[in-house]
């Protein structure tokens, strides 16, 4: 368990269904914080309040909602936000600097602000150290399953404890991948090294997977660190033990992002290995997630390698058309451009029907590699999209 | 009528439903000739059969199959794109270098050089001045319509005649759109002005439409002039009419085949006004164009903004949130970043109910303005690429 911190999620009637829409992080003490957020150039009111109030590094409160995303809301945006916070601040009876607020739902509406600071009481009483599930569901959109993930770590004697909650669904892409993602930890950082861990994290992870390509207004990931487990990263082995629970939890976390995305039947690893550089591995490999074609032949279980090599020649990168390997998991369906025939096409045809599978390519140029997750593009993905708002 | 063309399209069982799949276009004269091709580095046998053999700028013959891309085929592939090729010239009795081919359908299988070779009698017993249709039908692979236009002008006395056929329906994408496109024209002309007016033209037309954001392997446009008309664009009258009518003809294939694109309800043009340039207003259109989530927001119906405004921010194009205005034909929905109220959204999706509409997006940076034809995505999209090859 996380110590010193506890969450709650209530239903506030910003959502027009019963569900939770209002939530809150509380550290018993001021924690010391750091945060990334979306590179859109549009950012919505709460995300350019929290890029500036995370400069102190610190913080002792999160307050979240759904069901309206407080974008494109002009002045009056900022100034709702602004009492979003206040309202938890003032309840906590900390300076309102000390609150950061985050937003997501539909774009361009104003915030039902007088709703959230009437449920301000129910939602500090139902704050619980149990609380990140009841958290976690109250920042779902349309997700389907509340995202949350705990880890104790042992070290040198000691031990930490890592909290990380996340929502997804739709508009997920590289270059800001979840909508939100909120980690607490009991170990002791200051904010500077949290920062450079966040980001090195987050690259592996939220940057690295991708449902539909497109850019939230309001992606936010925030890791607050109240020091209350005694174990300190000022200690080499702490902080290394931390850094890799950290991306792995976060890699964990951006794995289930994809998996509960709209629609989504199928969670695919594309694997670039042979490249001339990591970059142009990266390119290949974003190219080949992001490809509709692609994603409607995961749908449909067909191994479309057609498609793959398709994508492969428009990502920018110079190719040797006659060098490229293919496989399915361990099945190698194309060897040197070639199709290896109809055996091969079956049993890679097996591999494409389990509900997780990698696609391994060898472009043969060297020794760049880069991997992504992304999914199938399915009906009721834009069954899902097509009906959001109505 | 275009004079001295001939065209056929027939089934020659390449296809397992019975379908034209073979295609001829034949001018009685050697014309001049010139394409544009595929950008994407993993380029189909038949493209480089054809960039090859363009060099020497004349042309007796095309030669077209659907049903199959005969790309990814190696070596054995290049035999067969040459192959078909000669059979046609061996026929027509002209050096095998006077015709060129291509082929449309899935990738990595080996053409069935047999069925072509053996239905070639067939194929010219059935050349018309009439054919085009037929060809066009020929070509087709998830199309439902054969795309055939034919314009006469009269200009300084003179008058010419073109035709023009296309087939798209997938992996359509600015940087090479239609997938297959002939343009037969009885004006006289050297090969170097048709390759400089093709160019301005597709630029205009091909590489300004979208539909799922995929480059094929096998894009090909050509265009075939043989002067049987008399009149030649060495007279400038002639030369500035043929330009532009080959623009309008190009824009209104283009248009057919966004219409025509797997799945398609609607046709949506994006403008961008205002831009600090024209690159600028291109990038944004293009953005917004592919936006997955933009595009089932339009399949549903709904004035989503949101979305527009999302994809503009992930433009790479610096923007100024308070100063962007939206409508939906003569409807603004936003106005400086705001929203114009509930009215002006009712009567937005009234618009969005018509088959044709326009989004039009002035962003106050400039005079830069670009504008693309996109469609919606819709759930037969995805069913239709699920399915492909099954």
């Amino acid at each position: 368990m996380c110590q010193g911190f506890k969450a709650s999620g209530i239903h506030a009637k910003i959502k027009k269904k019963n569900a939770k829409d209002l939530g809150l992080i509380v550290s018993d003490v001021p924690a010391a914080v750091a945060g990334v957020f979306t590179k859109n150039q549009i950012k919505a009111a709460p995300v350019l309040l929290d890029m500036e109030r995370i400069q102190s590094g610190v913080c002792c409160a999160v307050i979240a909602n759904s069901g309206n995303a407080n974008c494109c809301t002009g002045e009056q945006g900022i100034k709702d936000a602004v009492r979003m916070a206040k309202a938890a601040a003032d309840k906590l009876g900390v300076a309102e600097e000390m609150v950061l607020v985050s937003s997501t739902g539909v774009i361009g509406q104003f915030l039902p602000i007088e709703k959230i600071e009437s449920n301000i009481p129910q939602l500090f009483d139902a704050l619980s150290s149990d609380g990140f599930v009841d958290f976690a569901e109250s920042i779902m959109t349309t997700d389907t399953i509340p995202k949350k993930i705990s880890r104790v770590v042992e070290v040198a004697g000691k031990s930490f404890a890592i909290t990380g909650v996340a929502k997804g669904a739709g508009m997920i892409r590289p270059d800001m991948a979840t909508m939100l993602s909120y980690v607490c930890t009991d170990v002791e950082a200051d904010s500077s090294t949290l920062h450079e861990l966040l980001t090195d994290a987050v690259n592996l992870s939220f940057n690295r997977i991708t449902i539909d390509g497109d850019t939230s207004t309001n992606d936010t990931v925030l890791i607050l660190a109240n020091g209350k487990s005694g174990a300190s990263l000022n200690d080499a082995a702490v902080k290394k033990a931390f850094k890799t629970a950290l991306e792995e939890m976060l890699i964990e976390l951006a794995k289930m992002v994809v998996k509960d995305g709209e629609g989504v039947t199928k969670l695919v690893e594309i694997k670039i290995n042979g490249a001339a550089s990591d970059e142009d591995a990266e390119k290949m490999a974003d190219t080949v997630a992001h490809s509709p074609l692609v994603k409607t032949a995961f749908f449909g279980e067909d191994a479309n390698w057609g498609r793959i090599i398709a994508a492969l020649g428009r990502s920018g990168v110079s190719l040797n058309p006659d060098a490229i390997d293919i496989s399915f998991n361990d099945i190698m369906l194309i060897k040197n451009g070639l199709w290896c025939g109809a055996d091969a096409e079956e049993e890679a045809t097996k591999v494409m029907k389990l509900d997780e599978f990698e696609v391994v390519i060898d472009v043969h140029l060297g020794n760049g590699s880069s991997s992504c997750w992304t999914c199938d593009f399915s009906i009721d993905y834009v069954k899902i999209n097509a009906d959001y708002r109505s």
